[in-house]
């Protein structure tokens, strides 16, 4: 939705391949292979430029299908008087029984997350506020274009407990994993993986610290597996040159906490993630 | 879309359970049994009552699922600065190979249609010209829930050599079948089935009786069948208690003509149906 999941000023090459993006890694999330998409684009009125428009987006789908090796299937287009909207349906599969769910963590397994966190709300941040996006262009970067991350996704299957994507903020997500696996989560604030460029962003911002477990935007997956696993996972990390990092544990209980150096509760009282 | 696929004033129980019922539509022209659906919504903030309208939108989605026996799989809420938008992705399947499709018409085929033709279009002049709704009760019926006409759907596979639902006017949809078989098509307008209650409507609003053949909403199959095949249509009209009726035949060429009682070609160049 325009105005609020992307500026109206964004390059619908960006922000289509973005909104795809988003779709495959909740495909990831679940160890699913993507095979196609259905697309519902509503679009004003001139004076909005389509055709223009829609040059850049179609521009932007083919990048994505050449990247990703799936296709549109369908879909339907509509006017509005309301903002350009762009509604995906990704259809992705999986060997039989082998998807990932939210419902299995089990407690005493560990909590890792891949990648780093906070960088794409870190990059939304600079966009919002004018800051310096050349010298902040990794943290641009990965708030237009999160890497959907399929192939650990597939290599979890039959190893994590449960797994998501983390979309609107780890603390949020993590209480969702928790829900559905009938658990608690202790996360600590120092283990949790952020990027160097964020690091630097964070050292002039430090109002902004909490992005790195509230910040939506990340698509990096969460996923628990039991402590018994570690070394399958580092082995894994290796392979496939992602970060896999060791947050926290599930508990007992239903409440997810992050703690700080001193091992204290932080406060992550925020009430759902808004995009912008 | 409100405001373009329906009034912003309309009972959300009716609103969504047409949106359904358009989706199984789609899925009735292609022979496939419904299995469920995905659902992306998008609301505008307060004064808008968004809790009232999303009682009576679970109560459509309710009555839905219990008529047709599928179910809301996952989906989507966003909110808007512009109109309520409800995005629908249905899923069916057929087995392999059985599905209708758009590209088998044959020169020499007949034309069918599914009911009675006009009626969602006449309901939707009578609420916007603010006419006796009571009077053309059916015609607003017709407009605010189609019937998909799944059943039939069905029993044409493997029988007709193309389908597809009528959503957009007879003659607008007929091109594309037109256009994906690579044929023509000469249809009788006085063979055009019609409701009395639209018969009613029409004998004191001449001016629409185009919606006949241009007007959208009609939700009702459209299918071409070999010739030899005529019993077998008139037994299956029989055993499902649906009108089939031939309207016209599978021509050489790639026009679709719409003819008078005279033979003479009527004037059908019309530019997309607009809901409203």
């Amino acid at each position: 939705m325009a105005g609020i999941h992307f500026f109206e000023s964004d390059d619908p090459k960006l922000v289509v391949q973005k909104a795809l993006r988003v779709n495959l890694s909740d495909l990831a999330a679940m160890a699913a292979e993507p095979l196609g998409y259905l697309l519902g684009l509503s679009l004003p009125p001139a004076p909005f430029d389509c055709e223009t428009w829609l040059d850049a987006f179609a521009c932007g789908l083919k990048i994505n299908q050449q990247e990703y090796n799936w296709m549109l299937w369908g879909g339907d287009t509509v006017s509005t008087s309301g903002p350009v909207t762009i509604s995906i349906t990704a259809i992705g599969e999986t060997d039989k029984g082998k998807s990932l769910s939210r419902s299995g963590a089990k407690v005493g397994d560990d909590i890792y997350v891949s990648g780093t966190l906070g960088d794409g709300a870190g990059g939304l941040m600079v966009l919002r506020n004018n800051l310096d996006s050349e010298k902040y262009s990794h943290l641009v970067s990965r708030y237009h274009l999160p890497e959907p991350r399929l192939k650990l996704g597939k290599c979890l299957s039959g190893l994590a407990t449960s797994a998501m994507d983390i979309s609107d903020g780890l603390m949020g997500d993590i209480s969702h994993i928790c829900e559905n696996s009938a658990v608690g989560a202790k996360l600590f604030i120092k283990k949790i993986p952020i990027s160097s460029s964020l690091s630097n962003f964070l050292e002039t911002k430090q109002a902004y610290s909490h992005l790195v477990w509230s910040g939506g935007d990340d698509y990096e997956l969460l996923f628990t597996v039991a402590q018994k696993e570690r070394k399958i996972i580092a082995d894994l990390s290796l392979e496939l040159g992602i970060k896999l990092t060791n947050i926290g544990e599930i508990t007992a209980g239903n409440e997810a906490v992050l703690l700080n150096d001193a091992g204290s509760k932080i406060n992550t009282d925020k009430s759902g993630y808004c995009h912008f």
